[in-house]
């Protein structure tokens, strides 16, 4: 399979690609590293990633910019930081992507813990966990010639230990639970469904 | 109590005014009718808003535009239709109403079955209706001095017949069910909730 990742040199990307690279083609893309990079929050810059990679089988985002604050001080303008990138430049992926993929292929897009069981500072990476989770169960049931569409909704991970302590009680999650979840998305033949890793 | 009531004369809003009316001083809101109007996608309408109500206790939304259409055609401009309106709209009434709400106030919004129950052509809103109910948990845990918020998440209504060929097999709720949910939102005391109505 051709496999696009999204964010492939990422906390969690690098372990995606391990996970699948032995029997796949991998196509790593990344804001400033891999070999494409995009801009995920202009359209255009998607689809131009596309135009190069030609067809696919498969494609992760594990990438997408949240922001982090107090709500009581946060603005329109910080709030659409998460929107722009992490919400819209995955619903794009797909929008975009769905003209690009080979049928029976897949998308499998990145949510979060924090839609469900929120932390301080995190009001809009709540709100877009909880878009992207909302959006794949509506994409599911419109994608045609076998196309599925999946997200993974993981915890804090073990490699992010500068994030321990906004996830105060949290149990970090391990990188190859997290990892198998992708792979799961990926070589499974489900749609529609959110993995959490807890 | 003094309650802001958007989308004061919509299919929803109006009921919710009727159940609430006879013991509080409802400021009416709308794109076009009621006491004052706001575009909803514009912050600075917003705000003015706030300045001309003054202090409040209350503020329910049952408003906001959503784009409906085929998965396979929806272009990022469509689908941000709902997402500048349904989404950034009810965000920024919080963020922007938190600085003159009075303690113990709260806010209640509207998101809606498709979220996790989806139909086709209405990918943005299950995109969005996701986004309201992990925002609302989001918020909850930071808003302070006792202020409230929950969310409404209706399935199709009885009273919005031209919708029932896109719900097939869904039993449309009557609006008195619907208008108690705000009240229960409203008048009661928890927060952090989303009270689906079905």
């Amino acid at each position: 399979m051709k496999i696009i990742i999204i964010g492939a040199t990422g906390t969690i990307g690098k372990h995606v690609v391990k996970a699948l690279e032995k029997d796949n083609e991998i196509v790593k893309v990344g804001s400033k590293s891999g070999d494409i990079q995009i801009d995920m929050t202009d359209p255009d810059s998607i689809k131009n990633m596309f135009e190069k990679v030609g067809a696919f089988d498969a494609l992760v985002c594990a990438a997408g910019d949240g922001h982090f604050g107090p709500f009581k001080e946060m603005t329109d303008t910080e709030f659409r930081v998460t929107v722009n990138s992490k919400l819209m430049g995955q619903v794009n992926l797909v929008l975009i992507g769905q003209h690009y993929i080979n049928p029976k292929g897949s998308f499998t897009l990145t949510s979060g813990s924090v839609g469900e069981d929120p932390i301080k500072l995190a009001s809009s990476l709540s709100a877009v966990n909880g878009a992207i989770d909302g959006f794949i169960r509506g994409a599911a049931i419109e994608l045609e010639d076998g196309i599925r569409i999946n997200a993974i909704g993981p915890d804090v991970v073990e490699e992010s230990p500068n994030y321990f302590p906004f996830f105060p009680g949290h149990i970090p999650v391990t990188m190859d639970r997290v990892a198998q979840a992708y792979v799961k998305s990926v070589l499974g033949f489900q749609t529609g469904q959110v993995y959490k890793v807890l």
